[in-house]
């Protein structure tokens, strides 16, 4: 017997037909003898519905009302599943994350879990129940409202999981795994069985979309085995393939990790660059520029600061597509003057394509042959960036999809893996 | 400056441009110098919307998951309600349940409020905010979510008021008063200015949909003075108008009151009828029928046991129509061979018309101008009761209309009030 969390997304409970499918499937694990702790998202199109019936009331709604306020989406899934989950003789249930409680700090619409009480949670599983557990919100100091944000459901689970001390985590969603990178651009593209949390991290930072990243820290921090598996697969699925399917994502390093030197690709087309030309190159000089960023509440990506050439040099950084206006007004209006830039050239037909591998750390030459693929493909390479387990290269957005194939190509992710992985 | 609770149903909710209309009219009562707490129902149509849901799911879905459930459209309306008034330059805050918290006992859909905590509402109103709290809910002592029944906002506001000692609730709501009777069956029903809560409780529950008859119960027994008016002006009509406007529901018996030997006439299809015919005329009798009737949970409205004959006696009593087919299984199967009664006879086809003032208390022959005014109708009357403040008589329903009337024009409430009363 195990003790497991599942966590199911809003096209998961998209419909009474679909939250009846999650109840057959959680009630399979449950009468295999699992304690089970399920953490629902609301219904699909539930929260934009109600943020956008407060968005016809005010452009900018008081942040602690909108957690009011979507926090309610998803209370009612969760008595639905509840009520499901009873119907077919399943004793359960559903709590929000006041109840729990689950506490958070008090930044409303995007709060961090601080601590979760796993009393209420645990009393009611010893009794044989399934506990449903509202995902993505909780309840700061002040019995405020309070959610985490989109995608906030998986740090949730996650973070129940690391309460509980739950043996592991299964996130349900509309695709069935982690894959070398997006296959609606590489059709070869191919899903792995497993992969550390620092790649997850990665690949979830750099526009994978499959978990919020938050819940891959999470998991990673407190040692949570995470899956990502399918919810539209047939409800009664026999377990023991179930809890091999999908993608496993671990902390602990084995040999296909190792094997592997390059797990996936991952890009964001969310990028713009800004260069400021020809600057004096003196000490404090990437503070007197990156400080008025930081202080207009701007997040940088990737920053590059050339050799210098007779005392001068270039500087480049990227932000988010969303942020680029107002970067561009600090640089122009604020930094530019000030520090003696000759010139600011700005660029958003950019993206970033990333090659993502814990084995890099050991293997010399991963770079060079990105360098190389590129090169055979002509395509030009503005910016790198690199870490232990990545390497990142700002390109000409037009080039996104050909770098992505060329370089999953290149890195023979298109094959089969040699074994299944701890699966 | 006063301290006042508005209660809003789900119509005057209904949308946010309605949601809108409410906040103005509260920015104004506030802007005059008032204290004001909010109470909303949830949007019209949300309530059906979630409880449809779970029944597509269970014919009979648990009543604790049900409240968790249904909670969530109050939630969300006070959240809007918040919204819309800051939007408009006026500080507010949304609270539910259990929040405040109101406590209430565990029966869940129609739980009982024991106590209510007046210490975070009062803050909030000494510094200047708006308060609104969500109807209709509260918190058992486990912490469970409960809500009050149908209409259970009403209660809300009404245990609110009385919490925090406010000068007076106003029920705003998609009629402009309370009636002498319903104007869709005599046009020339009059508004009345002002009702006793005797009589508004006899009104209530005699089938008037007004206000929910523990709302009524409620202030009678903690003195908050109530108002019932109209949501559907415009909201800035001025305050000194929209004060003295609707029906004021008071404890104080006042001249007026005294004038008017009959304040409204009320009726209620919702009757059925169950007589056992010949039953030996002993003690106990009628605790052998009533006692299992009360064991099955079914509310009994009218009894009568007529003068016995020979030994023998009819005894007749009403039920609900929707506890109509269990009460009839109840005497025929239960009752009826156990006491030996000659036959079962049922009759679905009645209502009840009631005449209802606190002036019959002191004025003989308001009951024969009653029966005098039905007989010249032709209208049989099946079965009486009566109380210091109503008489109600049992009668076919197609003469059901007629019988109003006749009543309303027999006892002059078509007439204008002779003063506006205490307004």
């Amino acid at each position: 017997m195990a003790l497991i969390v599942h966590k199911y997304g809003g096209t998961s409970m998209g419909s009474i037909e679909r939250i009846k499918n999650v109840a057959k499937r959680v009630a399979k694990w449950h009468r295999a003898g699992h304690q089970v702790v399920v953490v629902p998202s609301a219904m699909s199109g539930e929260t934009n519905r109600l943020l956008g019936l407060a968005n016809e009331i005010s452009e900018t709604p008081d942040p602690r009302e909108l957690d009011m306020l979507a926090s309610t989406g998803e209370q009612a899934s969760s008595a639905l599943l509840a009520i499901a989950l009873q119907t077919i003789g399943i004793e359960s249930k559903s709590f929000t994350g006041w109840q729990v409680p689950i506490k958070t700090d008090d930044a409303y619409t995007k709060a961090r879990i601080r601590s979760i009480d796993a009393d209420r949670i645990k009393r009611e599983l010893n009794q044989g129940k399934v506990v449903v557990v509202t995902g993505f919100q909780g309840v700061d100091e002040d019995n405020n409202i309070t959610t985490l944000g989109r995608g906030g459901s998986d740090t949730s689970a996650v973070a129940i999981a690391a309460a509980i001390k739950a043996d592991e985590c299964l996130i349900f969603t509309d695709v069935d795994g982690v894959y070398t990178t997006d296959p609606r651009i590489v059709p070869e593209a191919k899903r792995l069985n497993v992969i550390s949390f620092e790649e997850m991290l990665e690949m979830a930072s750099l526009g994978s979309k499959v978990l919020q990243i938050r819940s891959v820290e999470f998991a990673g921090k407190y040692h949570v085995p995470l899956r990502v598996l399918s919810s539209l697969t047939d409800p009664d699925l026999p377990i023991e393939v179930e809890k091999h399917s999908g993608t496993l994502i671990t902390y602990e390093e084995n040999s296909q990790m190792e094997a592997a030197v390059v797990s996936g690709i991952a890009f964001s087309r969310d990028e713009a660059k800004i260069t400021l030309l020809a600057i004096p190159d003196k000490p404090g000089i990437a503070f007197g520029i990156i400080g008025p960023i930081a202080d207009a509440n701007i997040d940088i990506d990737m920053i590059i600061q050339n050799q210098s050439v007779n005392g001068t040099t270039d500087f480049s950084f990227t932000v988010s597509k969303a942020d680029f206006n107002r970067a561009v007004q600090v640089i122009k209006e604020e930094v530019a003057p000030k520090i003696g830039a000759k010139d600011v050239f700005v660029e958003q037909q950019v993206c970033k394509v990333s090659i993502v591998g814990i084995g890099m750390k050991s293997h010399a030459g991963v770079a060079s042959r990105m360098f190389a693929t590129l090169a055979n493909e002509n395509i030009n390479i503005e910016m790198v960036s690199t870490s232990e387990i990545k390497t990142s290269v700002l390109i000409e957005d037009k080039y996104m999809e050909l770098a992505v194939r060329a370089l999953h190509k290149a890195f023979e992710l298109d094959k089969e893996p040699e074994n299944t992985g701890i699966n």
